[in-house]
């Protein structure tokens, strides 16, 4: 079995998947590291991977943009979720009074935000396409510091200079587990993610998550109300709602919601059907376990 | 009167400024130009600036984060509103086939992810508070290259190898004029802001925008439906709402919402004495004439 991650070694990507194979008990794993989030993404919707894990929101710095885009332009089915703490730490070859260029992901960028600010106001800042490659990159200038973490410190010779310095103590990325696919109630599904056809209403909904991007043209102003209407009728609890631009016009967006259930539950399809009648577009991205901490 | 925006000369934001200034029909004023989001808001909240024009949101790109955190965390009134169109270049010194280095801020690199992937897949990329700051410094070596509006190559003695590089053609960011000050209903309004104050009702509803922040505790997951009802029921139209991380954990949102509707209007103040009893924060950013294309 091939999952795909963020690469190279050391990305938190890579953390997340190891915590995802431990808690499925999977044996026969390979992972594949792929330049970012894009290459891993598309080699699940491929099939390049059997799964790939991707980052789609952090707590600090909120939604990751392309990991929504892709969510809704290619063909995969979330079956999972995982949340990490991340602490990031600053890296490098030399000492802290060398260092005039510092690397990382966009992302951890902005999670640093205010520490770069304060700390480094003169550094010239390059984006790289993860935080561990920012880290490889480190190895080959004293100059150079990559934000990354910890644990890419002994993997590229690097030493740690400072440790938690995201702008925020508490920081955690959520990760998806996606897999090639499209979703559908009567599709096959792969034999490791058998919870995808768990018997109805069988669990708890609460241990459950359906994710789905819901598309409202701008001139139906009042239709949010009515879809989210077919959620709180019923009980159902969203846990996130977002909206992401339709790239079409300014003020054009899809929504993206997450919810409290398995698609397999009475409820949940008969909300789906009053949503259908709502919406001017509607896409399952899937029903997953909801991320419990151990 | 003094107006701070994203700098040096050369920025979207200037062009968004001396557009809004033009609108108004301002005589004297002098600009002052920033290094970074931060410091020009900043600069409007102590009051260092009459107005401080910031970019809010991208029709490829979505939310500025920092932007939206910042209208929560400082004390700054929103009392205009100006789109323009954006077409990013590619600018250097030298020719394309040198171009070893690519600059831009953020939200520019990632409006030419494609782009940047398709064509420079080997480039370093840097990050830079504007995008006329990657213009300026891409002038030091020809092996750079900045992605800037077009208009600051002849200020920065670049040559425009390529134009309208943007993944997708039609692309415009919205801009938010703010001013010191929080809002009160019975507050006084600088001169220069006699909108508003504005008869109530006197004019269309849908010739003004209203801007909020609200924020529902996580465990009443049901209240962003009550909170929505609350313009459903009265035929408020919202143009947009938006989730931003509220920074304390994972799940726990602030939510931004833009509706048609002066802060003056009867029906407006009474929804939101509605939203008051619904929420468990509320903040009122400010009510400002549509943008209308000219």
């Amino acid at each position: 079995m091939i999952i795909g991650v963020l690469g190279p070694e050391g990305s938190y990507s890579e953390k997340a998947a190891k915590l995802w194979i431990r808690d499925k008990g999977f044996k026969t794993v390979s992972l594949r590291y792929f330049e970012d989030i894009e290459d891993a993404f598309t080699a699940a919707a491929k099939g390049k991977a059997d799964f790939s894990v991707i980052p789609v929101e952090n707590s600090i710095e909120g939604s990751v943009g392309i990991s929504l885009d892709l969510l809704l332009r290619l063909k995969t089915v979330i079956c999972g979720e995982i949340v990490i703490r991340i602490e990031h730490s600053l890296l490098s070859k030399g000492g802290r009074e060398n260092i005039k260029v510092i690397l990382s992901h966009p992302q951890a960028l902005a999670q640093c935000r205010h520490f770069l600010k304060e700390n480094f106001p003169d550094a010239e800042i390059r984006s790289t396409g993860s935080t561990s490659h920012a880290a490889l990159l480190a190895g080959e200038f004293e100059e150079m510091a990559a934000i990354s973490a910890p644990e890419a410190a002994k993997k590229y010779g690097l030493k740690i200079l400072l440790s938690n310095i995201q702008d925020r103590k508490e920081n955690h990325t959520r990760f998806l587990v996606i897999r090639p696919g499209n979703f559908h109630e009567n599709a096959r599904v792969p034999e490791n993610c058998p919870h995808e056809k768990t018997d109805p209403d069988s669990e708890g909904a609460s241990s459950f998550k359906t994710s789905l991007i819901v598309y409202i043209a701008k001139d139906r102003p009042g239709s949010l109300y009515e879809l989210l209407g077919a959620f709180a009728k019923r009980g159902i609890n969203l846990t996130k709602i977002e909206s992401r631009p339709s790239k079409r016009e300014l003020g054009d967006y899809y929504f993206y919601i997450d919810f409290e259930g398995h698609i397999g539950d009475a409820v949940i399809k008969d909300a789906l059907k009053d949503i259908k009648t709502n919406t001017d577009m509607l896409k399952v991205l899937g029903s997953y376990p909801r991320f419990e901490k151990n």
